[in-house]
């Protein structure tokens, strides 16, 4: 049952296997403000994509907060799709770009569809925007929504480290 | 970090909570019909969900096939939301029926929306049925799926086991 080697088509995102933690805030207009504890983790099975999931916790009352699961497939080495899933009835399907330079890793993904089920929250529209910077090591991520009748504005951020 | 105690709302669910094993057999008629070894898991974290995940390899090389992750959101105890998200570029957003007799629990889902990538291929409507006797403790699922211009046809059945 040992996992197959990487299939060549992630080659250029295996910097993304792996565990990551670290810390995160949140904001919208229409809640209070919140800090969390994150861990995302992303694995392969030989096939060519990455298996996503994401838990985070109360900063304060380690109390699980959010989690979502979900998959990425590079198109070419340039873009990806990136599907996920929330326990909140959301589903998100993104399309993004990845642009690497010598100082940082970025991929930006523009959701091209959200689907929530009848009695999720309304979102319309979410922006994420992962980029990992090799010299120090850090996964950061920013994330924007348009969602309860609000125009696309920021929500989260993080930092996040490899655990492994 | 522990998992706080189960709530309420998914109480009359709390039988598909652990992890489940077994096997199950695919066709479709697009495809040469395979057979393969399951293994799926819903966990909680005390909120009004159950997180939902799956993977199956090959009855004979034991080889990876599919996986997906998603979602129960009980809609009071008698319907539930279900989303799940596959890396094959297809998300499922389902609503389901829950039906409880003396011989069997059985939840009935029927999508009302898929959404796939632009590289996915075509699917426009899948039917999940679960069944869970309690007697035997076996839980057996059949999914149908209208896809790649197909009609609605039966694709998958597995019978899975509690493994815990």
């Amino acid at each position: 049952m040992a996992t197959p080697p990487l299939h060549p088509d992630i080659a250029h995102l295996s910097w993304l296997l792996g565990t990551w933690a670290g810390t995160g805030s949140g904001e919208y207009p229409t809640i209070k403000s919140f800090d969390y504890n994150e861990e995302i983790s992303f694995g392969h099975v030989g096939k060519p994509f990455l298996a996503y999931t994401q838990k985070t916790r109360h900063a304060e009352t380690g109390l699980p907060l959010h989690a979502e699961a979900g998959y990425i497939r590079p198109v070419g080495t340039d873009r990806v799709e990136f599907q996920v899933v929330q326990p909140s009835g959301i589903s998100e399907s993104y399309e993004g770009i990845v642009q690497s330079t010598e100082e940082a890793i970025v991929i930006s993904l523009e959701t091209v569809s959200v689907t929530t089920t009848a009695t999720a929250k309304d979102v319309s529209a979410v922006r994420r925007v992962m980029t990992f910077d090799p010299g120090a090591q850090v996964l950061s991520y920013k994330m924007a929504m348009a969602a309860v009748g609000e125009e696309m504005t920021h929500h989260l951020s993080a930092n996040l480290f490899p655990t492994t």
